[in-house]
């Protein structure tokens, strides 16, 4: 059985990874970057140069961009909407959900089948099923490429909102950002008195693994909007924060990921719910 | 063999549990808690009732205290310093590591064997494996208290330095709220486009139960010293960052966590480090 044609537009080091990947499984790739120099061990391997933007999108079925942001997306693609109709648009560029939504507009207004896709994975991952990749908007195309995408990784659906995949790949990535700097305030926090990092490390990573066990509870009760369970409540919780915050302090490390987290406690007991638990924090986040 | 006799100190839910837990192993306990009547089912269970911290002290040779604070810890022992000679005090108060570091010199002084202690589970994980403690300060008490302190749960030595366990434990606990911070900006992003908090939860747990597996890795590079090895660059996370705080924002949602992150990163750009690793925000929260 003949592979679909895949257009790649964007050639950093993702998404020569992608094109690698597609050359690998037997679809005929065609390869188009801005500045050119990009495809050349690509183009050994099988991949056609394109020129221009125009003879990519022409030569293929199916269009991948992986550029730098949104605005080069726009930019690359806007001049060539006629000869993107009736073509699958897949973009897997870091963008905003909005941003996302506003490229979905846009396709469905030229006659363009649009995905939205997020990479959770470094480069070196792709290929390797731990790569996860993200897609949302047209659940059609979704299941039309759902072997193609697995060359790249596992492969979810998260529905038809086209800034789905995007929001849950920044939210995921939001967790993981802030999890990182409290590791390193810990780590902080022993190095100061000479504990080596590396010791810290070994128990945090069991602490906080055994820990996001928690968090399917702690999902139940934002999905609830109901915080009188039994719990550990906002004000003991401002409490024990107070004493690491001053513990910090102490040790000469900035307590800036303590306090932020604190703010946060403070303000709920500030709205009067000291006494309710402290997944409340969720609701002044929400709160804009 | 007759098992060591102890005298607890602060009944609060914590110290009832630990008092339950010693009778359950059939050491004698004498009770004391500032404010009467909560020592009855604990009475009934065999503890004996002291009226005074003096008499509880002095019918004891290990006396362990789980008060509220530092404050209340002074307020307490000082008047029974003389008491306290020669016996071994145990502290479980959460203290920050100077408080706990002053206990030490005051016990020193007074020829009053001192371990701090920090507890890192809820009461009722007490007497589970699951729970563990840390103790700092003298390892002599340490090692002949271990089979006492192992009816409460795991028991960690952490060194000569008093303020040792406290400030473990601060640091660990540091990681996890913060680490609770994120997964909850996570939640309040998804949710905001009508995701449940659930479907966030498990995805989240998975992701950053895995990365914790990074945090050796991450140990290496603060311990060394060296952030010019590979990884993320400091100006690649800035953008990665600044996205997730344009789309928080975008949805309605605080983007205070991702913002805290964020502050750490520039300072370190502005510094002139952005082509180095983004590890480097320890070396921003180090600096104080």
């Amino acid at each position: 059985m003949t592979k679909g044609s895949v257009a790649l537009l964007g050639l950093g080091t993702m998404g020569r990874v992608l094109a690698e990947r597609l050359l690998d499984a037997g679809h005929p790739v065609t390869v188009w970057n801005r500045t050119p120099g990009r495809d050349t061990a690509l183009v050994e391997r099988g991949a056609r140069r394109a020129e221009t933007v125009r003879e990519a999108v022409t030569a293929a079925t199916t269009v991948v961009t992986c550029l730098f942001d949104h605005a080069s997306v726009r930019e690359t693609l806007e001049p060539v909407g006629a000869d993107l109709a009736g073509r699958t648009l897949v973009d897997l560029t870091t963008t905003t959900p909005n941003e996302a939504r506003w490229l979905g507009g846009w396709a469905e207004e030229g006659g363009i089948e649009h995905l939205d896709g997020a990479i959770m994975a470094t480069p070196s991952m792709i290929g390797a099923p731990e790569a996860s990749l993200l897609y949302s908007g047209s659940a059609e195309a979704f299941g039309r490429h759902r072997t193609l995408f697995e060359v790249w990784g596992s492969a979810t659906y998260d529905g038809a909102d086209h800034g789905a995949a995007s929001l849950f790949d920044l939210a995921l990535l939001s967790g993981m950002y802030t999890m990182f700097t409290g590791f390193a305030h810990g780590a902080a926090m022993v190095t100061s008195a000479g504990v080596t990092a590396e010791e810290f490390a070994h128990r945090s990573a069991r602490l906080l693994s055994a820990m996001t066990g928690v968090f399917p509870m702690t999902a139940k009760v934002i999905d609830e909007g109901d915080y009188t369970g039994p719990g550990q409540s906002l004000e003991w919780t401002a409490t024990a924060l107070d004493t690491i915050a001053r513990a910090s302090a102490e040790q000469g490390v900035s307590p800036g990921p303590i306090e932020m987290t604190r703010a946060l406690v403070l303000a709920q007991i500030e709205a009067g719910y000291g006494n309710e638990n402290s997944d409340r924090i969720y609701e002044e986040l929400r709160a804009g």
